[in-house]
């Protein structure tokens, strides 16, 4: 299995960026299928369902947008216990789309539930009768056209007849492929791990590269284990995993109507059960559910629009996180950080500048920033030996870190953005065309 | 006097941008000279002086970045009742330059008291000893560098022999060019009122066009006046009037650590004492200060870097003028909508996306949207008659207007930006080279 990764995931070199994948291959209990319903003018795969034959638990974090999509107050009405499938478009968010837009969930959901328990009778010993609100939506893509009703409806007999019991890493960058909107690379991550002595797998895929100011969640992230967990626990799970993972990347600051990172879990492995989130058992799963997550979240950041360079911003020794995490931010966000790290200037004073208009009270004297393993300044003043020359050359890098030590106290936070270049600029300005 | 401006600050056409500058003349009280200190590496002029030789009232508003540069550090400090000098130098912001950048500013004040003091004693009936903490600073350019403190001691003699009792159109232009950074228009504005039947002057340069999210005051903006108000009376009307001009506009969502609003008054002029800031005879005078703030405001906005257009964002009928700010800044500080209206693009879409992440709750219902005259959200829904082409059409202008209803109360706040370009990504990423 490959399980090399770009250098930003594994901070190795310093060389060009380089997209290498994880062969995600079968994990019991779940069905991918794709087609092209026609939603783009090309004929790319651009509609995926997920189907989850015996039902997934299942938990999901939205946007915090005020705004939200008609697909996620669909999601956030079903309240079942178990779902029997995702379906995820590209395209359109089915966003102020109105009633006419959520009336299409419904009518989908209804025929998807119809062609499942058709499926179900066909090809099980046990045949269920599978109800529309076990069927939940992701959409991206454009705000406020009308939603594409029709083209979906007339695809979802195919999805359904295409759907194997068996997965390969072929369905899964597929399916990676096919959420994909302004994307450059599908985006995939897979660990493994242990719940007693029973072997569990988690994999992820995730779409994303603009839009992305995460507020608990952010783009779309779909992670799916074989494990065994309640719909509490996952809970849980994800929304304190999520924090220091989805939470910590940014690419514009914006943030989308849509945004939404959910948890599957098929219960196909038998393990021991696991009881509550400080269960000793869980351990393992906890740590590999946030390797997943960030692993999945890097690669958003480093396909972020336009990037030529990926930034990991670690601001240390703060007096709680809360301000660690608002400095780092502020780094992060900032388009004149942003556009001289593309310009490869070591122009350290706009660190200065975005720390300052972050709002935390700051101790001038104890600051330090360091660029890399380079140190700039210590204790609020130039470093004796720096030598721009030096650092100008560290700009070079594809993968840029800068590590500010506000030295107050003992809380970190590391948010991962990229540069801010003319390709932001021209996929962003002529994104509908 | 040339009173025509741009299209934008008359809003009457949507032809091409055209600056055109009103001509300032004299102002009693106020002296200017400008010389090249060579701190570019061109003979441009990047040190101006503002004498005022009897002295005037004065209020500052600075910067809210909690790292602020040696010269707001210096006025800050000086506590008198009038102000001799203001001395204002570009390329360097005196910022992050520890303790030696402050006392640059000591050896500096300390110089120019001496040769104004010498200068008084030659032209003047009745000299008088200028102190040294009766001069401030304005400072702007690269943070981080050492101060060019010797360059600009050995022009302090040149500064003062060119002062000139009589100012012209040239001096105001050539003080508001020697204060320019990246901009690339140099910035005045005039209006004259009457207090009681005296006819007041006021007179104001700015400069600024990146780093320009206001927290009370933004870039450098220097306003004069020949009436006779008090510094407690000055700071009330800078700050009433600094919310809904200086404070209404971003270029980038950036705020520097230099910024520095100022408001002299040289009394020249007689006129019935003001007594307090609900006065009706300041009325007038509060309108006409108003409005060269506002002027100077959409200036430096015009002239934002790259920008291709300028854009006015109203957000109106909100519960209060907070909620209508938080909304207005979150559409114009959002890259997708700024880079969508470079493209020509009515992505409408990108327009709900960031009035959703203002995290003002809305009602959607409600909600209406219109680029300038054109109706294209009314009540939550899409105008029947909505037309795209010819909305397209309406993108082509170079001033766009974008007004949003929220319908949730009676507040409004008017915030104005411009459109982000490749242009900003090129001035940004190769700032300092």
């Amino acid at each position: 299995m490959g399980i090399n990764i770009t250098n930003f995931l594994s901070s190795k070199s310093k060389n060009k960026k380089m997209i290498e994948f994880q062969d995600l291959d079968h994990i019991d209990g779940v069905s991918i299928s794709t087609v092209s319903a026609n939603l783009y003018k090309d004929p790319r795969d651009d509609l995926v369902m997920f189907y989850f034959r015996d039902g997934a638990n299942f938990a999901s974090i939205y946007t915090q947008s005020k705004i939200i999509s008609e697909n996620i107050k669909w999601n956030i009405r079903q309240k079942v216990k178990k779902i029997s499938s995702l379906i995820v478009n590209t395209r359109n968010a089915n966003c102020f789309t109105g009633i006419q837009g959520y009336k299409s969930m419904e009518k989908i959901a209804q025929l998807i539930s119809e062609k499942l328990t058709e499926k179900q009778k066909e090809d099980e010993d046990h045949p269920k009768k599978i109800k529309s609100k076990e069927v939940i939506f992701g959409c991206t893509g454009t705000i406020g056209e009308v939603f594409p009703e029709e083209k979906i409806l007339n695809k979802i007999s195919e999805l359904v007849d295409k759907i194997k019991y068996t997965q390969n890493k072929y369905i899964w960058m597929k399916a990676a492929l096919g959420i994909m909107t302004t994307d450059t690379q599908p985006k995939m991550a897979m660990e493994e791990c242990l719940i007693g002595s029973s072997k569990i797998k988690i994999f992820g895929i995730a779409k994303g590269s603009g839009m992305i100011q995460p507020n608990m969640a952010t783009t779309l992230g779909y992670i799916f284990t074989d494990a065994d967990i309640s719909n509490d626990l996952l809970k849980k799970l994800l929304k304190k995993n999520i924090f220091n993972t989805f939470n910590a990347i940014t690419c514009d600051g914006d943030t989308s109507t849509n945004d939404m990172v959910s948890l599957f879990s098929t219960g196909k492995i038998k393990h021991p059960k696991i009881n509550n989130i400080n269960d000793e058992k869980l351990k393992e799963f906890d740590i590999a559910l946030n390797k997943v997550l960030l692993n999945l979240a890097k690669r958003i950041v480093s396909d972020g629009e336009g990037a030529s360079k990926i930034i990991t911003v670690k601001v240390c020794n703060c007096k709680n996180e809360n301000e660690a995490k608002k400095i780092a931010f502020s780094i992060s966000n900032s388009p004149l950080v942003k556009t001289a790290i593309a310009g490869e200037d070591p122009n350290w004073g706009r660190i200065i500048m975005a720390i300052g208009k972050a709002g935390v009270p700051i101790d001038i004297d104890k600051l330090s920033i360091d660029f890399g393993n380079l140190n700039i300044i210590h204790n609020g003043t130039m470093n004796i030996n720096y030598n721009e020359t030096e650092v100008a050359e560290y700009m070079k890098s594809h993968d840029i870190a800068i590590n500010v030590n506000i030295n107050k106290g003992s809380k970190d936070f590391t948010a991962y953005t990229m540069d801010l270049t003319k390709k932001y600029i021209e996929i962003n300005s002529d994104y509908r065309s």
